[in-house]
């Protein structure tokens, strides 16, 4: 299930993608520079826009790193415009479009660490489900409930995008 | 991995109920009435915060329910107080506390259907990914968001809780 979590993941940035869209698509029809959005906070000591968009990329980008070995690319956290923000979460995509469900084998028994950590470990099964897992959606949903309380158009469908649904 | 899953989600609503103690406190500190939280929005199309510790709870336990044909407890929906929410989340932990790994075996081939999709079905498998959990960190997250914005005063680490980690 952890190439199946990433798959999620991707999926999801394609959906923030899409919020970011329709946040500039708000920013012209009201005349306003779309790049205000990037300082955005629900509350003064809480990060802005910008790093939550940033969170939720390395969320997914370093969680799938870890778990299998394979080199991230790196992102300096430089973005100062919409676009770039757009072009970072895009970055991240084709990265996880390099994976397969191989790639992930013995990702539950691997030893995670992170410089933060001050030399602790966790298991991959932990970090997936504790960490990695909670601080995505942590931080896409900051994303979209900050455009939300700004006043783009946004609904739950806009969230989970299209699911894998059949007749029965 | 539907077990852990659902043991994560019952360790967040723990997270969550602490939260909603911290609400309580900072309320009681400033010398206001705790249930107002119940209505507070970060949009005026969105639901209140009532709405989204109910759907948290219900992701959890309906998620768990149809993932392995358990019978779950009904609620009404007709929390008024802030006590009252803290009761349903410590009901809906309970129930998921009645879980073993074994409840989840054949999970990901199960066929999920719920009222609102009209006869469609999903695999438990892709319910759970695409569905079950990111509804329920979406409406944890709003809850979460919802007291930072209103000024409770929480981190990241009230978010996370304890996390698995060890020595080397």
């Amino acid at each position: 299930m952890y190439f199946q979590t990433f798959s999620q993941m991707k999926k999801m940035l394609g959906q923030l993608n899409a919020w970011l869209e329709t946040a500039a698509s708000h920013a012209k029809a009201k005349s306003f520079d779309p790049n205000v959005y990037l300082g955005l906070r629900l509350a003064p000591d809480q990060l802005p826009f910008s790093r939550q968009v940033q969170i939720a990329c390395d969320s997914a980008k370093l969680g799938a790193s870890r778990l299998t070995g394979k080199e991230a690319p790196t992102h300096p956290d430089t973005e100062q415009t919409l676009e770039q923000l757009v072009a970072r979460v895009r970055s991240v995509i084709a990265y996880l479009d390099g994976f397969t469900a191989r790639d992930f084998e013995g990702a539950a028994e691997r030893v995670i660490t992170q410089p933060r950590w001050e030399g602790k470990v966790m298991s991959g099964a932990d970090f997936l489900l504790e960490y990695a897992v909670p601080n995505f959606f942590f931080h896409t949903t900051h994303v979209y409930a900050l455009l939300r309380h700004n006043g783009v158009s946004l609904g739950k469908a806009d969230y989970l995008g299209t699911l894998s649904m059949r007749a029965p």
